[in-house]
């Protein structure tokens, strides 16, 4: 059961079939892919997506490829966790974290690549290929050696080293390249032209990978008890992930599982080192002028995001804000949700959390709002970010004398002051 | 609604009150929790279990806390995957992966101190310490962080860059240990005494901490449509994870929710430079001899292991077997999981799939049994472990030439002679 109607452009709104294409042949606008909202209303149900996988394919008919077997490594149905001692500090009422680094290969890319995969495999692409800033790059590699695809995955040179093993370990073909994310990005490009039996997931099958965003407002809604929340925040990378959530939110009502128009308002996050969004935004203006990232949030760091505009009019049609927040505004979040809940974040989740902090004393999240965050990628991924910031409290020798010595009186003293 | 009836010596017998025991005082026999499992039959149902949390909560009247909010990072209901393309390569018809990898710190140890800590609270502790190769570790400081407890967690000072980070950034008290792990939890044995106020999951509490485990069994169960495997794979440390899955699939039938006593074969796999328990099995012999530890597998690098006699027992009641493999052979466990399935283990679960293989080639896992490998920990958490043994296939310019110049060429060559 198909309930995609074709693909549409985003901007002169022409009708175009459900292949591999992703930009517009007249007005070169960006394609989207439409469904016929009307049966599928007929077709969800909150019981059954309920008794559906412990995965993002609960939401299969919201999403733009019908196989009842999808390239599956468990995506999605990540924890949203109650943040109650984060939002003490911050002086919110009711906070809540989307702990997607739980997903597979630690970030919230499996979601779209698991969409995109399992579409390219249903247009008969054999081979899987991306640019990526890392996550990308692991999501696409793993997904591709659990299909039995080849993976060819195009990485900036100097990406972390976790990344670039968590890539190269899946046994697919990784090209390291001399540049920055924008450099590899329009490699790709040039390359889908080259390789028409590429399934480049972010440059042909992108109109399909971006899709599976929106699982992250699906997700976040039936958590909640089918309920909308009052404000989002969300990194902001190429922009897709932001826009796509507005999209999930108000999809759910147009099939009739969240009964009022949800009025969520959006709110995006960026490092300072890279953030032209954010940059559009408080200039007011709606010319987003590329820029060479220069920030510890690797990830993030897409100087000329292919959906810069749309996440800009997200945030301003529904009356959020974005932010710009420094690298060690970025370590003081990471460590700021490591210990008030329990999570660690990669450098990604430490721009949301900081951008997060700066939005509640801008006053634009407000204290009364129910607040949900978006955390995409775990902390392993960038463990360099923290070496020299974080480590043992001391070394000693395996003795109660060593440890009295160098930490036990100090802890007692410091338990019997509390 | 309690079922816990007390603790019970594994040796005499004699019982004891739910509190903060572990070890007999007649005989120093180890303590178990006691369970009503006539009340439990009439308390528990597949139904009521299907409509709990998408964690190992789930099953809490199993678990020897009862606590309505425990302390809770989404521990469990990790995916259990289908590994055919694994299973083609060995020549087994149906090969699962419990992949706990997908836990919030990145191991199946969320589950036990999740139960630990959340006893730990009820009991009146306000510090949670533990002695650990890593992953531990890891866990207790970020469950004691999103709990607001006090943490001081003990390591071996060798330990992998990445388990360090993940531990000191939950902002508790970390201690490196000029020692092996087995010295470290000789100081941390003789601080419980020093520290009675102090939670050690993995020595005061180590009870009720042991009983999480059992969740992995449970888990698997429900999620083959609660069935039992006819054969498990489980990596031995101190040997209590292995002892506990089989003791769950056994409560399992206890309670009437598996029709049939469960006839589960369980397997165990050691790192040849730390297999205390496979060198027994391989002897013949109930003496465990302690090794001192050699392996790059640092997360099972256990050489007294405090259950390894059960564990010992366990296999070879069920008609199971222990192998010990070399480091070379993790590293190719590591990379066959990853090329054929898409999961990056760290090297406790390449030690899992290396002795996979070796238990096939032996003929004790057989081609046509139901079997199950339990995959506990992240890859990123030991990326030391590959660095030098994978990495890109090329480092470009970012220019069509270079590509086709240094990768293009010979993928296409590559793809025509298929």
């Amino acid at each position: 059961m198909d309930f995609v109607t074709g693909l549409r452009c985003r901007e002169c709104g022409r009708s175009y079939p459900a292949e591999a294409l992703h930009v517009c042949d007249f007005c070169f606008g960006p394609l989207e892919v439409a469904y016929d909202y009307e049966r599928l209303a007929a077709a969800v149900s909150k019981e059954a997506i309920a008794a559906g996988p412990a995965s993002m394919w609960r939401y299969r008919p919201l999403l733009p490829v019908d196989d009842p077997n999808p390239i599956d490594l468990g995506a999605g149905w990540t924890p949203l966790v109650r943040a109650d001692r984060l939002a003490a500090e911050l002086g919110l009422r009711e906070l809540w974290i989307k702990n997607d680094t739980a997903n597979p290969t630690g970030s919230f890319k499996d979601r779209v690549v698991s969409v995109a995969l399992t579409k390219a495999r249903q247009l008969g692409f054999k081979v899987a290929a991306c640019a990526s800033t890392g996550n990308l790059a692991n999501s696409v590699a793993a997904h591709a050696a659990r299909a039995g695809m080849a993976s060819v995955v195009f990485i900036p040179e100097d990406l972390e080293r976790a990344k670039v093993v968590t890539t190269a370990v899946y046994g697919g073909t990784v090209v390291a390249v001399r540049g920055t994310y924008d450099d590899v990005n329009r490699l790709c490009a040039e390359l889908t032209s080259e390789r028409p039996d590429w399934a480049f997931v972010n440059v042909n099958v992108r109109t399909y990978y971006a899709e599976g965003s929106k699982t992250l407002a699906f997700e976040v809604a039936e958590q909640l008890g089918w309920q909308a929340p009052d404000h989002v925040v969300v990194p902001v990378a190429s922009g897709s992930q932001l826009t796509k959530v507005r999209k999930g939110f108000a999809e759910l009502h147009q099939v009739g599982l969240l009964p009022e128009p949800p009025a969520v308002r959006v709110s995006g996050a960026q490092a300072a080192g890279c953030s032209p969004v954010a940059q559009a935004f408080a200039d007011g203006t709606d010319a987003i002028r590329p820029v060479r990232p220069q920030t510890i949030a690797k990830s993030l760091a897409i100087g000329n995001p292919a959906d810069g505009w749309y996440a800009l009019r997200a945030v301003r049609e529904t009356g959020g804000a974005l932010a710009a927040v420094s690298d060690e505004e970025v370590l003081e979040g990471i460590r700021l949700l490591a210990r008030t809940e329990g999570i660690f974040a990669e450098t990604a989740g430490g721009v949301t959390i900081a951008s997060l902090v700066r939005l509640v004393q801008q006053g634009v999240v407000r204290p009364d709002e129910r607040v949900v965050c978006f955390v995409t990628g775990h902390g392993l991924k960038t463990v360099e970010a923290l070496t020299g910031v974080v480590g043992p409290t001391a070394t000693i020798a395996p003795t109660l004398e060593a440890f009295e010595e160098a930490v036990g009186a100090e802890l007692d003293a410091d338990r019997r002051t509390r």
